[in-house]
């Protein structure tokens, strides 16, 4: 689906899942305020609800990068022509998706320049410059900001022309540093993202065809949307010296011999915001993960006009204590709106906990809690309120977690061949595990058949397949593959 | 000086102020690693250190504007041609400076791109269709973003083509709420500035040809570089309906009657950081201000071989304490490098208190703390280190706002005549206070003659003056005239 077909409808209720689950997406994206279409083709904008989603994920990861020693910098925007030119893979790989700067200030540019759709070339030519000498390894960095590949089909927040990221680039004395960098950063992605974004994820390697553009290898974390396809929520590339030998980045190492560096690259971007509306959200709308919501209890007053003022003060004591506690509250005191207006409308746009409080609660000290996703309700005690919402909080997060767990493991197949797995991705969608024997053309068969990929080769299967599901030759690996956005 | 002449330089000694300032900026900001030069014209490269400061004067300016109700959204880099058209004003003042994609995925553009010298126009688009009912007013949004504007003279931090900043873009029902925006936000920043960065700052108007290209009115704070030049450290816009006329941003006012809003706009950028350089630095090297020091306190064991060990255990247990409290720490136990060559290192690279701890110190429970402004040196007890780092960081960043501040009275000259500007701009530098009787020639000839633009339009200046200083007629405002970066 294109966004430009979506731009003029005005939502009003939002599609069954069941029904259209793109349209479920689109409506629920714009009827919770996350986003809106841009007159630039591909882009959207972040409204505040969006991107404080993105906020949220960027304090945490940002705390994780640099707790494991990562700084961050700013590289241009801009990338002379001549340095895709460099390696050869890379330039391929991102030449189709770039978007160029001819003209700057009245006058044609010597060199085109084009937006940066990742920043290993540029980053590569700094390293060149910054690093002589094994005393400067490892070299550390990640970068916040803003990409740019010109897709030809476009979904918000999932395949965007511009959209907002975070890119690490790592150099290191010798290719174990480098893996271990790389496999580090995996591991901080599977971590954050099970259990900040309550997203489980499957941990693999990608095959050759898949792996980054310029990368040895490319390793990725896999989550499995409602619909059943894939989303790639993050990736981890060991570079070899490919990217050092392009751009020529030496260093004198220990035994005083001048040596190329290995370096990483990895990174996640707003994908994630899409992702986890795409994992957790249902047909009444959005279910954000308490860590990233960015209001995680909404305080809503009930009862009849006459003790309204009474409820409304007590509420408003209520919302100061969480508020200073660091809980993100908000509170819905509207008069001349019903209270089951409201609660329909925070559980569409996802707030994890409701808050409850009527003049009979008033009375008895205690106020009702409700979560998102069970639906359950919990009285509690307003002495001990702070307690029982982050305990509430927390019981959502895992509710959510297990609920796509569920999920996930019910829509994963074991297949033994091309047909069994034509039948599962048609008629069951989900991701399916299957033996492959290596080669591009067998690989190439299942997504011409299936219109399924390879996701990643997990680095625990379920099941240890032993022959490829195409050619029937021995298995080299077993393979997750599904349809992916 | 241009960006292009500086880069093969390699820097050793740092040259005194005095005899090249502008050759001493680059000096300190290369040898302190702040930034490095990019392939690309005019952008650069702002490594950890740099970039750390543009982050700690992120994370305040982000709490206060939250604070005060905004909240972050992001909007696209790209601005098609024809939003340009729309502000008559607006177009003329961006368009010499703009780079434009004309291609993109293999393809010819229908219509050209802009890369984003500010966003008012895309922002005005989406606010015509966000803005229905006074109900959905007032709009307040910040974006933290990167900024293209293609300039001939470039100068790292202070004039760079691709820069770091923050817009602000709010909407309200009327001229007296939009304009006691724009004053909270010039005074968030004047507080800010002044307490945060220790730079002080004469907070005015601008003159209407300095005026922002759209705005009604522009306000500023201006900060005096330590060679007399002034820098515009932030500036916060009253739009009128301007922008909302140009985009058709109407609402449906209390009265039923359709309206336009009157908006705002306000930024501060990378800029900061050359400014905080130019201002505190002197012949050692950088002074950074505690606040936003990326490191605020350097650990320097010292003392013979034979005792090493167990000075650098306890410095260990120092640098612990200090990090628990929050206070950004570094330690340099480095056995191959001499305690003064370390003295120097980190008085050039800024950090604002040394703490040294040798055998005898240990003995005696105390350590030293040495202020990187006075030089003053004090005994601490270690059982009270904690306390007592964060009374030196405070007075050192009193030290910082009032040498500053001393330095730029003592450069604050006020003149009644053309003359007496010149003597006083050629031979003394600063900032110069002049009648001036609201006539764009005057103001030109200024310009003209002295090489010095009008900084603003001081809120509180020292005199009051009667005449023009060019055309001797009536004074209507009396203006702050400076050469400026």
């Amino acid at each position: 689906m294109d966004m430009a077909n979506e731009e003029k409808q005005f939502v009003t209720e939002i599609t069954p899942q069941s029904e259209d689950f793109s349209r479920w997406y689109i409506d629920v994206i714009k009827k919770a305020d996350l986003m809106d279409y841009s007159p630039v083709r591909g882009c959207i904008v972040f409204k505040p609800d969006g991107y404080e989603i993105w906020e949220h994920i960027q304090e945490e990861l940002d705390r994780r990068f640099k707790e494991t020693g990562h700084r961050n910098a700013y590289f241009p925007l801009f990338i002379p022509e001549s340095f895709f030119q460099k390696e050869k893979e890379h330039v391929e790989g991102f030449n189709p998706e770039l978007p160029w700067v001819t003209e700057a200030a009245g006058e044609k540019l010597e060199e085109r320049l084009a937006i940066r759709p990742t920043s290993e070339t540029m980053i590569g030519h700094m390293y060149e410059k910054w690093i002589q000498s094994y005393r400067d390894l490892p070299v550390l960095i990640n970068q916040w900001a803003n990409v740019v590949r010109w897709e030809k089909r476009t979904l918000p927040f999932l395949r965007t022309s511009e959209f907002l990221w975070q890119e690490g680039h790592t150099a290191h004395e010798n290719e174990q540093e480098a893996r271990e960098e790389t496999m580090q950063m995996l591991e901080i992605y599977r971590d954050f993202v099970e259990n900040y974004l309550a997203i489980p994820v499957i941990v693999g390697q990608k095959t050759p065809s898949e792996k980054f553009a310029g990368a040895v290898d490319t390793y990725s974390i896999e989550a499995m949307m409602k619909d059943g396809r894939a989303v790639q929520a993050g990736t981890s590339h060991y570079l070899g010296t490919n990217f050092a030998v392009a751009f020529n980045i030496q260093y004198l190492n220990r035994d005083n011999v001048q040596e190329y560096v290995h370096t990483t690259s990895w990174g996640v971007s707003t994908r994630l915001i899409g992702s986890l509306i795409m994992v957790h959200g249902d047909d009444r709308g959005l279910a954000l993960p308490p860590k990233v919501a960015p209001k995680q209890v909404m305080i809503i007053p009930i009862g009849p006009p006459k003790t309204r003022d009474a409820v409304v003060g007590r509420a408003d004591e209520l919302f100061a204590q969480l508020k200073k506690a660091g809980i993100r509250v908000g509170m819905d005191d509207r008069a001349d709106v019903r209270p089951g207006w409201k609660f329909n409308e925070y559980e569409m746009r996802g707030v994890p906990v409701r808050l409850e409080i009527g003049p009979r609660d008033m009375e008895n000290g205690v106020c009702v809690l409700v979560s998102r996703i069970s639906g359950e309700k919990k009285v509690v005690q307003q002495d001990n309120l702070v307690e029982e919402v982050q305990a509430m909080l927390e019981q959502v997060h895992n509710e959510m977690y297990e609920r796509a767990k569920s999920f996930r493991d019910e829509h994963f197949y074991s297949v033994e061949t091309l047909d069994e797995m034509k039948a599962s991705i048609e008629e069951k969608r989900g991701f399916t595990l299957a033996g492959w024997c290596g080669s591009e053309a067998c690989e190439r068969h299942v997504k011409d058949e299936t219109g399924a990929t390879s996701r990643n080769i997990p680095f625990e299967p379920a099941t240890k397949k032993s022959k490829c599901l195409v050619c029937g030759e021995e298995a080299e690996h077993t393979v997750v593959f599904a349809r992916a956005y």
